[in-house]
């Protein structure tokens, strides 16, 4: 077997990531890794070169897994990298993919590449789910819950509120809410309702722990408006307790197959590491698009286009065998 | 919008379910029911004909869904009627999908039709999650539960003992076998160990209980090796309380994105109708085949090999900002 060479682009998180779930694809190869950073500076054992040197390797690698940030990398560098590369990316802005889709679209078909955007788990798996479920059970109505799991965004906009040393956010669904959508009980849902936010803190020596939990509690868009809990703890249980950046959630449908006939449809993660899997989700879709360019299927392509067949290493034959 | 033309093959519960499900999808519609009874013997409202004018209907169907049985019908139906027309089964015979295929293939391919076989959703939905899950975490085990839910096969060998005069067989999941797999714990599954099977039946008036009972926790392959409850009631109770057709069950794959993180992936159906749901996934691949014809796409296609976009009436703009 021909190994399909892969490329990681951006070493934070989602990169060591796919650099850890790579060895466990036997029929991936990783054949670098590139980061603005010097190389010496990455702590890894896998060939890293500076971004600068990427064009050098044109001809040894297939695919190139982005892995920079979706509010600055990604818009950038993707359209620039599709113009030589096969990419996959997990570009997560909901609101800009149908821009990031024409853009990459446009250049990829240009330059006979294929451009795998938005995957990951939601974008990615959850969104796949969506489109399935409403296809089979076109009246009804679906409900996204996520969490129980780290919010990254929200913890970062504790992290920057004056007094705090150190914070999490946890995301979770209102598990009531959730047991009614799988009771078949009808559910009056929107986001803010149906999920609370859980924050956890460290206050820095002088802080006014009042002012600082007031600051959270009316923080638009973020925390106002929504249940939430803040926890001031100390720095020995923050760093024992919420080292992890787990997270999942549920993507559920309710449908009616007649008007007596309800069915449920129901997809859920319970992940330890939310930027392992969703490397592991990218990798997936890294080998179907190795499998698309070497079949000409160039353009940009999100995970309503792709075969689920070719995110496996296995033949049509063995699948049908072995899976169906 | 020109609206995909419809035929049903085949009027038992699944073709009921297809006829029903048709109503909810705007893009499609029912051309006709063909059975192998005289029309006027079928209690629909719906155009009725005979099997033997099927092929009058030729240039007037788009995509023939086969709701005949999986035993005795698809085998020889489906690649007959793939000769003249696009098609879709829900042919369910695990092991002998390979050879269905196959001669499904060579027929599409030699004809210039498309073959879509065991659609549903174990063939079908399962499987599909079966893969999804194995290529995205190669690290792991998949663990299938079933129900609970009505086995017919099950129900039907129950009413074939002698005393026995209505029956009808529930497989259940055992629960905590199913929490433990969700709780990231090791699970030693085997198909049998993983599920109970709860008989209720009505017993004929001079029926030897002692003997029924004996007879079915005997039989083998049926019930002899896995726990097993049998429930007497009277007729009453029943027609009450056993009259649906409910069914269900799980995937569910533990996977390590690293040695020390687990990711939990998890797919749930639970179906007031079985038959009813299974038609609406042979619903959505009919859409799908319409639109693979029209494509050029020849030949026989499972889950596995059709692009999720192609289940939805609505185009891949929609989708993208919709709801990926």
């Amino acid at each position: 077997m021909t190994k399909t060479r892969i490329g990681i682009v951006g070493y934070g998180n989602l990169g060591k990531g796919v650099e850890a779930g790579l060895e466990r694809s036997k029929d991936l190869e990783l054949v670098g890794i590139f980061s603005r950073r010097q190389p010496d500076q990455l702590d890894t054992s896998s060939p890293a070169y500076h971004m600068d040197d990427l064009m050098d390797f044109k001809d040894q690698i297939d695919v190139l897994i982005l892995c920079g940030g979706s509010q600055k990398d990604i818009p950038v560098q993707a359209p620039e990298l599709a113009k030589t590369f096969n990419t996959v990316d997990t570009y997560d802005n909901h609101n800009e993919i149908p821009v990031h889709f024409e853009k990459l679209d446009k250049v990829a078909k240009e330059n006979d590449t294929v451009a795998v955007l938005s995957t990951g788990w939601d974008p990615g798996l959850f969104s796949l789910n969506r489109l399935i479920a409403e296809a089979i059970l076109p009246k009804g109505e679906t409900y996204t819950f996520w969490g129980p799991g780290l919010s990254q965004g929200h913890s970062d906009a504790v992290r920057r509120v004056s007094g705090v040393k150190n914070a999490v956010q946890y995301t979770v669904p209102k598990e009531e809410m959730v047991k009614d959508v799988k009771d078949k009980k009808s559910v009056d849902y929107n986001k803010l309702d149906a999920h609370k936010r859980v924050v956890y803190l460290v206050l820095e020596e002088d802080a006014d722990e009042k002012e600082v939990r007031n600051t959270i509690l009316t923080m638009p868009d973020y925390f106002e408006g929504y249940e939430t809990e803040v926890h001031v703890i100390d720095q020995a249980t923050f760093d024992k307790e919420h080292a992890g950046m787990p997270h999942g959630g549920t993507v559920m449908r309710q449908g009616k197959t007649t008007d007596d006939h309800t069915a449920i449809y129901q997809f859920g993660l319970d992940l330890d590491s939310n930027p392992e899997f969703t490397a592991a989700v990218a990798i997936a879709y890294a080998r179907a698009a190795g499998k698309l360019a070497e079949d000409k299927q160039y353009g940009a392509k999100t995970v309503f286009d792709i075969a689920p067949g070719l995110l496996s290493p296995k033949s049509g034959a063995e699948l049908r065998k072995g899976l169906l």
